[in-house]
């Protein structure tokens, strides 16, 4: 049973505090905003009225929205000095530049940081069966393990540097908006010759691309429901953004995020960017002269 | 038990014979080369000495390798004049616009043509578990469904229009070609960090991506085994080009098949057109500066 | 003083075959349609009613509307067997393919081609201010040399080859339609920030861009005349696509001419095939999700 | 006669004062490295020990390196409270988002800023012959005006709000890139037909495209001459990504930067960053498959 911090407790955290509860650790937990906290509370988490005070237990997890936040609330924020925390497990979605920086500045101050982004929604890590991207380096990796297992269908780990998780959490995101639009792109493609859209989710889903992403995102396409928006078209962009400046510090083009890229900035500007990403059926019918949504 | 014609026996068309036979059916067989012949003959088929004897059945199959091959041994090719075929079952990846070119000439000769293009390989189809697309007009889909279920796992119908069932089969093509494309960009962008692709790879259809394509060409990739080809770099590109005709032909842009198709013809440039389409892994390696095979 | 058939009397043949009058030669003519040949018959030139008659000088020149038209008259015509011409000299800007495929089959007949596309408008042949683009075996280009001086402000030769001077007008065309299309991108951001499109179009011909090409599109684009068109986007889309199938002969990949094209095809989608291709500016400013025109 | 301030005595700024002197302006220079001011104190400017002596001028020209420079030295370092500045001049290529920023902080101290970026490498600033692209409030510039023009062949007027001028320096920057990369690839395109470039080149530039443009890049392609640069790759992906980030800032997606970055960014990962961005010839001979220098 460890003792641990837990750093942002939105529709992803939530569910995970749950499950460290259940697995019998004492989580003391911290969000941006009250009610999240006293929710938790009452169901057996130490509320922390300061985040440092959560950042005091000696295994701190956290999930924040972006690199900014992580940055502001964590790195500029002071508590990485003269803290008893021992690791922190960071399981956002941020920049693999931002990796690589909180790892050093961590370590300076004697910190185990360990980047652990995982794939799942709400409903996922709720049931335990996130996939969790572990890298950093051994020790602190030793520390992170066991209050990850809890929240785990399967931890796969990518060695020593923090940002190749990242990198591969970018990754995935960013063959999952190249899914998202070429589907897109190929029911504008049967739609033109009369073929209805739902017909041919149906048929993709059964053979040659089982599993969630066709079968999801082309139902959203075929019924023309964007809203409420499962994800929006604002955050995917600013996952293929993620993806373009990952591949960038390292002078790699990716061809197809930049083509992403322009797909999503044309539904921002159709004002889409609260709508489902999978409202770039939306842009592709436009561009084929079909009437919108 | 249906009296069948059957042109062409490649990969494609001799497990389908096999099947037709073992389901009781009377099968006349053409092919180009007379081998493929002698060879179901043993087997109980009926040899063709001329593409006119196969074509003389009521129920017709072919399966060609493109629109050259079908409009000179079929509709250049005095057939349609003088048959007894009542119906004309197509098989084959053609092109939306021969689909309906062919509709039209065989109508003026009094005979149905079926649409009928299959999603799987050689050994699904020796299974008779294909997907196979299906349009044309009622009466002509009547006679062709009966022939057509020892070869299928699901026949999927799309309508009157023959071009249809083309459409559906070429954006499936064009589908397959940029999840091809994307994981070859996905690997790259992780190698760049140092990841290895094949954790890439088990990551990926563990996870989002189930079913073969993710795992079989990100396989390939990972291992840079391009030779034997599965399927060539140089079909791909026919592919893609089936897929950018039948857009164009509707006046709508595939943005994405334009990348995968710049992408497979720097593959040819390169002077890989004979290996496996997964070689576009070797062309973002390449574009990112690693050494490629 | 020579002996000269010409074919095709439209936009630009007629200018052509003044220029040649003015120059003292004897000129027979055909067009497709009979007013022209009536019209020129009257300012001194020889009628021809059939094609063979304008065929049979010891030089011809052509300049029809594309391949097809070239096929139809010249190549399948029967033109090439029993006729006095010894060198036809092709102004139209056909496929590097065709240009190849023309001077085999002119060869085998024993007479020259000359491959020589032009560069400029209608009042710039009436001028005899046409940069003419030749390529051809020696001996047929020093026949056609003196025939076309009275057309040109300079004659480029490009060796014995013909496709090359095609090739090289296609690329020339190419960039024409990029500088288009980028030219449309750069106006949709700086109008994005407010800036009136007609001081941009200034500011870039007064300066890095001077000459006929960014000031003539920019303008219409600012002033958003799209007809009468002086170029339609249809015949647009056909330049660009000469591009994309002389390149891809060469198994070479032109990115540009891929986005050119799709926004060319974006623009068709529109409705807008008539219009003066500058039209490009419409849809960049539509998918700025600005109101377009 | 005006008592100028001028900070940044690099290629374009060092002329730039000796115009100013010429014309009769007293001017105190700072320069990060010490023999620059030397330089210009020698030819009768006021050498300044420290950035903020030269801030301290009524009427301030700044041509810094980038927006981190003009950040650092300027924004956040306290020049701007407590000086007898009242306007201060941007010569530089600053992003349009930098522009805003610095306006809204320059008047909050009661400073005027205006946007004032050039058209023109440092031979044209040295015959005071730069475009100067203008944006400001109208006293601000009324104060510009004067010390600008003995830089300017013309001075252009964008309005009040300083990041227009920006925007329009970075539009004719992305006019620009593109017209490389277009050139690039056309020239790939006649170089696979076996013509020589350099004849394209003239060809070009002597007939739809003349001015510097295509002239000299193409002239540095047809020669394969990238060393000593010019401009640098590394300069032009900058360039570029000034021309994303201004578009993205207003949900504008431009397909054509998207494209010349990824062709930069493969010549960056090629390890050509330090030569002339003409280099991106050899991205596109390299696709084509040719041996590139």
């Amino acid at each position: 049973m460890s003792d641990i911090g837990f750093i942002g407790l939105g529709t992803m955290g939530k569910p995970m505090v749950r499950r460290l509860l259940a697995a019998g650790h004492r989580v003391t937990v911290w969000n941006r905003s009250r009610p999240a906290v006293d929710e938790l509370a009452a169901e057996g988490a130490e509320p922390a009225d300061e985040l440092a005070q959560a950042f005091a237990r000696p295994v701190v997890l956290s999930i924040l929205a972006d690199d900014a936040a992580v940055r502001e609330r964590i790195l500029d924020g002071g508590l990485l000095e003269d803290t008893a925390c021992r690791v922190h497990v960071n399981l956002a979605t941020v920049s693999a530049g931002l990796a690589a920086e909180a790892a050093e500045r961590h370590a300076a101050h004697g910190i185990g940081y360990v980047a652990a982004p995982v794939l799942g929604r709400a409903e996922v890590a709720a049931a335990g069966r996130l996939n969790v991207l572990v890298a950093g380096a051994p020790a602190a990796v030793g520390l992170a393990r066991p209050v990850l297992e809890p929240l785990a269908a399967r931890i796969w780990t990518f060695g020593e540097d923090p940002s190749r998780a990242n990198a591969v959490k970018i990754a995935v995101n960013f063959l999952l908006a190249s899914a998202i639009e070429t589907t897109a792109e190929a029911i504008s493609l049967v739609e033109s010759y009369g073929v209805e859209a739902g017909q041919f989710v149906e048929l993709i889903s059964n053979s040659l691309f089982p599993g969630p992403v066709y079968a999801t995102y082309g139902g959203l396409m075929a019924g023309q429901r964007y809203e409420p928006a499962g994800f929006t078209t604002r955050l995917g962009l600013k996952d293929v953004r993620l993806a373009q400046s990952a591949a960038h510090a390292r002078n790699l083009a990716l061809p197809a995020a930049s083509l992403v890229q322009d797909a999503l900035l044309e539904a921002m500007a159709a004002g889409w960017s609260e709508r489902d990403w999978a409202t770039l059926a939306e842009v592709a019918r436009r561009r084929a002269g079909a009437v919108t949504r």
